[in-house]
């Protein structure tokens, strides 16, 4: 599956594809994202240029969505504090962390004391803007530093932010890169965060340099679906819509989060636990790095939440490198472009990669001779049979004998305690001798 | 379920159950109870006059029962040993347990040697005089202390016996509790033990005290049923004459034997080990002194052989304080009222009461909603969202994305590691908030 | 099943077994066996002298075997190499093992360095003379020690081989003892190694010993079948021409190969792992040797690969002492009678005839009686009800609880934790008594 110039024109090699992640979140670090609105459209813009065949859709606020219905679109133009004197102590313009997401829209003087109610910091991290939102309740309020907040004197304030909360629309994107087979592959990361790098960057790029990676493939089995939508409200909208799709068409599936820092590798499972996407991926990290963290269930808090609730059970399990909740600039402004780097961008791209290179050459092997096959007739054994013949062909040897079509190869790469990718080649040669089908 | 005086009219609280169940021993201790006989009959009546639903039951002797037949009926009039000087020097009026059970009778004169043959002590427990019966084998035959027996002189000696064995009955008692279902709840206790504290009187003291709780409860969902029998072939006419109604309802069941010392908690599974009953019991204990003991079938030596016997595969296990067998007062005088103490007993009916707050609450809940439930619509969730909103509906959110109907309320619990009565608000508050159904 | 002389006449006791196989194993090594030729009937012809109704097959070279055909036949009728003088230095008459196997004829003369392309010995193993085969591809050489081929001087050398490859039979020989019913237990072995003892003779000659020790039993009920075949090709024309009567009637089956020397006992499993064959050859091992070696499938290299292949799917494991690889001698002219031993090979013949006791013997009890049966009314129990008497009748209360119908003899008596042969004696009580059947 190697090339050496996998990506199509304009897209990254494999060897700066870290480069061409960390140079996206880059440009979409400062814009405003949210559940909706202007910051969203923008962001799904720019992944278009990379990745022609992104669809933007839209759903209408007010739209039912199962036990949920879809807010009104919200838009930020200006907002900030002046402190008596008339200077701007927080701004909008500054950080987009400032303004709570799905702030409402004021414009008044009040003294410290009552505006302190709407403030929010974090005593313990004095240096972090915290990232708050109140999408489902309407109210107002900034966020600040810890030290910021402890500076503010006692006096009048002017509070004003100008925002928008209006019927319009909750837009995200979908990328589909056809196969063979319409069984599909889905991959789902989520574009409603302003200003912080690994949650919610990373996600995206990655998702955008795979879908580029895929795009450059000569031939692909499966079908690959990617999704670009808000956190929690946009699975829901997209299961909603899509569920007896997803149910018939879907193997295997990852949420992408987290994946752009060096810290670990980190894997939370399906609810099931055992899927075909849990396997894989405990099978790429366990190789990538033996150390790899593996999460329970319990720790879920991304859209697995949704694509695995009950009776929508999907198998779909989420890659990371440092899981959201667990780096202390989580939910911060500390979450920067420091903390996420090209190569921890491009570690958690290889995760993605391997994973789906396996699932395409994840046959189910046949052996069609019943006994052995005679492998010396076809070339594939030595004619003169030493002491140490049986350990020459001991993998091919292995391969036939769990070659029952009870599992696939992933399946046998660990029942025989073999590379995966050294097993396909085996195949391969089995195949082509016609002692060997396969099947999905 | 808690209340302050949940007791009826004449019972006790919960906080004094112990010294309930220790004075009903107490007035017990002397009665000459055996399979069947007028002690039976005595207990039974002195147990009905604390829960007047107990039905006395009759069964003729020579009544066939799968593979045994039911014996005559046994009294005692008087039965000791006269020495050559007309010295009662072993008297059933003393203790009970001096005449073996079911001897037949005897009036006769004979020296020493002749008398040993039909003497039982205990070398290795010198001041206890041991229970032995001989229910389906007619011998004659006094048990003594090995001091006692040690210091018999030379001699001739009058033995007396005035026993009585005859077509008659053999009694049972049965209470039934009734609850919303017909689905029922079982517990069995035997009634067959002369005077033993543990082995046998804190079983149906603490039965007939968790009857009075059931009582006093406003409203139950099973029905309960408790029956008073003489061990094995009480188990076994018990089950002949129910074993459809019982395999059809029965959805849990307790054994409750040796359940008043204040040594240990023990577990003794079902045969299958893994029925609702096991489940239940085993929380519960674990709960309550996580070094309780867990015994395994092979171990078993009560009335848990019949009901969980092949063909018959009743879900009981036994609840017990220090197992028979394993205590050295085991079938002896020395299990007396000082080794049974209401505090024991208070511990062995807490098992109980709090196995049957399990399964009355243990529904399987089913969540309504495919994704995730709106939990701030329903004034379920914060509706801000900071770095520990998912934290404080931790619980909620666990026990919601296992509520796919497979699993029940007490399989939850131990799945996502909360005690199973937090759950049970919170199930309450989702099924008012119309996103969670239950069922059984 | 023990007698004192279970043996027909002219066969060894139970006592000399081991003399009687290093008897057979002495005659038969200098025999020049292989795949086929006069060895192999020789062999044959000489086993049926001690198992009359060892029935001799044929098939002819060309014949069809799934993916393979069956080879030309071979015979030797000299091999030699000569030094200048004239001087016999390598001679197929010392030692057959000098030859390859199924090597092409040659007399021709040549320079050492040409010579050298077809000698083979082991750097390693000095002394020794290594065993080669080229069953499926033409050519010819010589096996030798590594210390005589360096004793090699330049010049010129005749090499002599004087064998015959043509079309004929391939052989193999049947034993069948019939039992009461048609499910058979299966032994196999292989007759085609040349003059090498643990690997192999000692399986032939216990499979021997094993078929005249049935034939001296008054009853069997299973019927036994033992083949004596070349490897891998005589297995796979066994299976192909019986597999549908194999699949029927097999009910477990053993692979007997080095099976004689005294370092180990080794178990190999089929490819399901646990099969009746595993569990009864766990269970003879682990009381035989607890520190007995359990081998993976993954270790496989004899006949269980073609018994156990994908879509074949016999219960066949593997019984050894020291597993075929695991030892210096392997393959090699060291593997001679030293090595295998009468002590040896009476331990591998034990493995085998105990697990045939327990395959005899083990049959699913199933109580008749709902609840216990009234054992004292049977005589099987003490009537006087003591302390200890629970613990005189353990074990048959511990076999009737689980004669449910669900396990075999064997299986309760790992749950009982009672060897298997003291449960026979009380399983025939119980039948006696009426309370107990037995089904298969």
């Amino acid at each position: 599956m190697a090339s050496t110039n996998p990506f199509l024109k304009g897209s990254p090699s494999l060897s700066n594809v870290g480069a061409f992640c960390h140079a996206m979140a880059t440009d979409l670090f400062p814009v405003c994202r949210s559940i909706s609105g202007p910051g969203v459209r923008q962001t799904l813009g720019y992944l278009k240029e990379r990745v022609p065949q992104l669809q933007v859709h839209a759903v209408p606020s007010g739209t039912k969505v199962f036990d949920w219905t879809v807010p009104q679109e919200w838009s930020v133009r200006d907002a900030y504090i002046e402190d008596g004197q008339g200077n701007r102590i927080v701004d909008f313009r500054e950080n987009n962390l400032h303004v709570i997401g799905y702030s409402t829209a004021i414009d008044a003087m009040m003294d410290l004391e009552e505006l302190q109610d709407h403030l929010h910091s974090l005593p313990d991290q004095p240096d972090a803007i915290p990232y708050i939102t109140s999408y489902y309740s309407k109210r107002w309020g900034f966020c600040l530093t810890d030290h910021q907040r402890k500076s503010l004197k006692a006096g009048n304030y002017r509070v004003f932010i100008d925002t928008e909360l209006k019927d319009g629309v909750l837009n995200y994107g979908e990328i589909v890169v056809p196969g063979q087979v319409s069984k599909e592959v889905f991959i789902s990361t989520y574009i409603c965060h302003p200003s912080m790098a690994n949650n919610e960057l990373s996600g995206p790029v990655v998702a955008t340099a795979i879908a580029c990676w895929l795009n450059s493939l000569k031939d692909r089995y499966y079908t690959y679906r990617l999704v670009f939508i808000p956190e929690t409200i946009g699975s829901l909208i997209y299961t909603s819509s899509n569920l007896d799709h997803m149910k018939k068409h879907i193997v295997a599936g990852f949420n992408l989060t987290c994946i752009g820092d060096e810290r670990n590798y980190s894997y939370l499972p399906s609810r099931a636990g055992d899927t075909l996407s849990d396997r894989v991926v405990q099978y790429v990290m366990r190789n990538i790095d033996e150390n790899y963290r593996t999460y329970s269930w319990l720790d879920r808090g991304s859209d697995e939440r949704q694509y695995c609730a009950p009776g929508i059970d999907l198998p779909i399990a989420s890659i990371m490198r440092t899981k959201y909740g667990e780096y202390p600039e989580y939910h911060t402004s500390l979450d920067d472009l420091t903390l996420v780097t090209p190569n921890g961008l491009a570690g958690g791209f290889d995760v993605v990669r391997k994973s789906i290179e396996i699932l395409e050459s994840n046959i189910k092997p046949i052996i069609k001779t019943l006994g052995e096959p005679h492998l010396s007739k076809h070339g594939l054994y030595p004619s003169l049979s030493t002491k140490e013949t049986a350990s020459k062909v001991r993998n091919m040897m292995n391969l036939i004998t769990y070659s029952d079509g009870n599992d696939d190869l992933l399946a046998i790469a660990q029942k025989i305690n073999v590379p995966f990718m050294e097993l396909v080649p085996i195949v391969q040669k089995l195949v082509k001798a016609k002692v060997m089908d396969t099947t999905r």
